[in-house]
């Protein structure tokens, strides 16, 4: 077991084409944003969830494979009898992100500056997806990327909206400021998010796990927010801070 | 590597006996709810949080060793140079939590009705801690306990909580409507969070991370509550759920 999980973290270092488990492969072909090449399905897996991704795959014209169930676990332990071989994630350019963002009514952009665990990335694209964020920027460099654990993580999400990957994060502040983004910081610090109005277009920070968001990345925001909470504990995990800030930003974009 | 992880994984079973890493281990003297045997320091590890630790162990009396890097890798791969030796996790009678509750001004519990995932009970317990919640009720079977998995993922928030595991749901939500609470299930059919003025002595339920509530204990809520989202994908991950109910909920309490 151990050698074959070593195995899959070498694998998926280099196979960001591969998406596995239901949730991920449904909504993978909902989205059809990516281009499946193939989708590879255990001989031994059937039920109601699989059926629905086959009659999926059959009506976009994908090939789909039945293979043993040893073949997929070469992929993931965790794959749920089901795989599919897609074009490598595409991210998207700032540039273009800003513009796409801009034909929101109200523009919400979620910068994560150093998210490194990727259950904590997974979970706050979802929560960016769930709360109608119109994309997410993350760096390029000591930080997380966009791979499968993080794909499944997300249940999906990913699939579902835009991501962009920055050099670097001041410069894509500077340049959402030239677009007349407001930049508000998720700190514990900052004022009482329920208490502050914030203006649209926004973009929000969620700093990472242990050290919050950078000093000088701090020094660009226009606002600090905070969540209210009691003071035994002195944080809440990065991603359900993203679900509540996300979630009080959601109401003032109804 | 693998080997060590897989003794790891079988001690760990064994040894709730053991608190590891910084955070939990503040946390655990901080609160001194449980009592500690020893401290175990690794010798090539120093730094602030290390010497707060060291000087709060020893005000407390307890015994310090110092000892060899490898020795901290038999017990977690992520010890952080340290580890604790403490009297087990002890659980409080839902009988006991009930009264205990009940001394707060608007009591409220958080009922886990089967989630299987550590990190996510972790996180959920942070959650519960960081707004204030007076307890959290799991059950014995089907979900994941109080390891030291769940104690490094609520970053030591487990020391602050009083957490009853309970034998059947559903028995339990009779206990607590025999003492006046209201039982509230976080469910996709609800209504909408903000909209519902939740009446205390208050339980909120929150459902599995695939399943959700079960549909006996769904029947058994007085109030079913959902979080307003978009509709691409049909959930939040269940601890940004769960961050999100208790942050509403805690703003009624204040």
């Amino acid at each position: 077991m151990y050698s074959k999980n070593k195995h899959h973290h070498n694998a998926q270092e280099q196979l960001d084409n591969i998406v596995c488990g239901r949730n991920s492969v449904l909504e993978l072909l909902k989205a059809g944003k990516r281009s499946v090449n193939k989708l590879m399905v255990s001989q031994t897996t059937r039920g109601t969830a699989i059926t629905e991704i086959i009659n999926l795959a059959k009506q976009k014209g994908i090939a789909i494979h039945n293979v043993p169930p040893e073949k997929l676990d070469r992929f993931s332990e965790h794959s749920q009898g089901i795989v599919a071989e897609v074009s490598p994630m595409e991210y998207i350019e700032l540039k273009d992100l800003i513009i796409k963002a801009k034909q929101s009514p109200k523009p919400l952009l979620v910068i994560l500056d150093g998210i490194e665990d990727p259950h904590n990335l997974g979970a706050i694209i979802r929560n960016c997806v769930a709360f109608g964020a119109d994309g997410v920027i993350i760096p390029k460099w000591r930080a997380v990327g966009v791979n499968e654990t993080v794909s499944k993580a997300s249940a999906g999400a990913i699939e579902h909206i835009a991501i962009s990957k920055v050099a670097n994060i001041n410069q894509a502040i500077d340049l959402l400021k030239e677009n007349n983004f407001w930049i508000a910081g998720s700190e514990k610090s900052g004022q009482v998010l329920e208490e502050v109005t914030l203006p649209f277009p926004l973009a929000i920070i969620i700093g990472s796990e242990g050290f919050g968001i950078h000093s000088l990345t701090k020094k660009n925001c226009d606002f600090l927010i905070s969540i209210q909470q009691r003071d035994t504990i002195s944080s809440l995990n990065a991603s359900c801070a993203a679900a509540v800030v996300l979630y009080e930003i959601s109401k003032t974009r109804r």
